[in-house]
């Protein structure tokens, strides 16, 4: 059988969620515990990748089983009573057998969160940029990158990817209590493309850039023109949509 | 020179407040980083102190040093480079040489969070009660513990006060976004206090108990016949008002 599950995760003592040797991964410590369960190796498929130290509000897994002797929505309890404090099953269900969480994926959903002021209880979820943002002008700014664009110039150099074209169906700010959220759908994003676009906007909020800048940067399809990746503790995957 | 500052921190992996041998305290990670900064032993006197596991969104402490290199109100930042993550200094000023935060507070606010669904982001900060909660209805049952009464039944027994009089001048439910908080105002208030509190309206929700039994357990004047002591990671001293 195939569950689909949704998980969350504490991103900042993770290095990422996908498994690599010798560190420590939320995939690893998943299949861990999987592996507790049921007694047999459980390979997982996430909705994609998150960074080290990304988090995630709503992350999409699925995985095959034979059977379980515990019904498919009720694996998560026993599940949350093993899994460290850093992860969190919230749901499970049964799904068709051909469903993969990572190639259904219709949608992406990412927030950022950004604040003026240091607080204890959001400094591992939030970015520190000490300048005021104007909502409404960051909303203005935003429409550059809303589209089906070639996001070479905002993805990292390492990766691996057979091409760089992006749909972002929407990319907005909004304040919600002392914080500024940047929140961006969109059917796939490349690695660390959202830290790179958030970091657009302090640049441009700096004016260390300006709009035209940001065209020239898209336009040269290439990371070395882009500014520099942004923290990734005020990045969230938020939720996947199916 | 008195200075009087302002922290934050998260309780999760103190055991308390105030200073005690041999285990890891707010009081002294403070007093160790002022020793660092000042070169020479500083006692802090904290509004009031916290139990393991309680956070503080802003408690007031104050101490006196013989002079600063650095003007009173920027002595945050320097400390802030040193403290452990877990604390962190809101703000600092000179204030005048009889200032003791404990005995010029005129009134404590402590918030309580609870929630219905585990979230990760929130575990360290929110009690879990899975029952609904009828805010109207809460706020009606607050007015019982609202003036000036003995709270004995609401103290730890192992507390040593010389009375147990506390005047509560609000006591308020509300939600915010997906929790429930319990915010109480009051002149001092007993080891333990809020927590059982607390404890007594999950008794009220899951009708173990009712309102009339909440009376006799106040007359009672003895800690025997009160609920349990709440959880400590949903609680937050939230502000001291001077």
């Amino acid at each position: 059988m195939n569950i689909k599950m949704i998980i969350q995760y504490d991103g900042t003592d993770f290095h990422g969620s996908q498994i690599q040797p010798s560190v420590r991964t939320v995939q690893e410590e998943i299949q861990k515990c999987l592996f507790q369960l049921f007694g047999t190796k459980v390979l997982t498929i996430f909705s994609g990748r998150t960074d080290a130290g990304v988090h995630a509000k709503q992350q999409t897994i699925n995985f095959k089983i034979d059977s379980s002797q515990i019904p498919a929505d009720k694996i998560i309890h026993p599940l949350n009573n093993i899994l460290p404090k850093d992860i969190l099953a919230l749901s499970s269900e049964e799904v068709s057998e051909d469903f993969n969480s990572r190639f259904a994926a219709k949608k992406r959903i990412y927030r950022y969160f950004i604040r003026n002021t240091h607080d204890i209880f959001r400094n591992r979820y939030s970015l520190i940029h000490p300048y005021k943002i104007d909502i409404d002008q960051f909303n203005i700014w935003a429409k550059i990158f809303i589209g089906e664009k070639d996001f070479q110039s905002y993805c990292s150099a390492k990766a691996e990817v057979k091409h760089y074209i992006c749909k972002i169906t929407e990319l907005k700010f909004f304040q919600h209590e002392d914080e500024v959220v940047m929140e961006i759908h969109g059917n796939r994003f490349l690695h660390n493309m959202v830290r790179i676009i958030i970091s657009s906007f302090m640049e441009l909020n700096r004016n260390t850039l300006n709009i035209d800048d940001i065209q020239r940067i898209l336009d040269k399809k290439d990371r070395i023109y882009a500014p520099k990746t942004m923290s990734p503790k005020g990045l969230f995957l938020w939720e996947v949509i199916y």
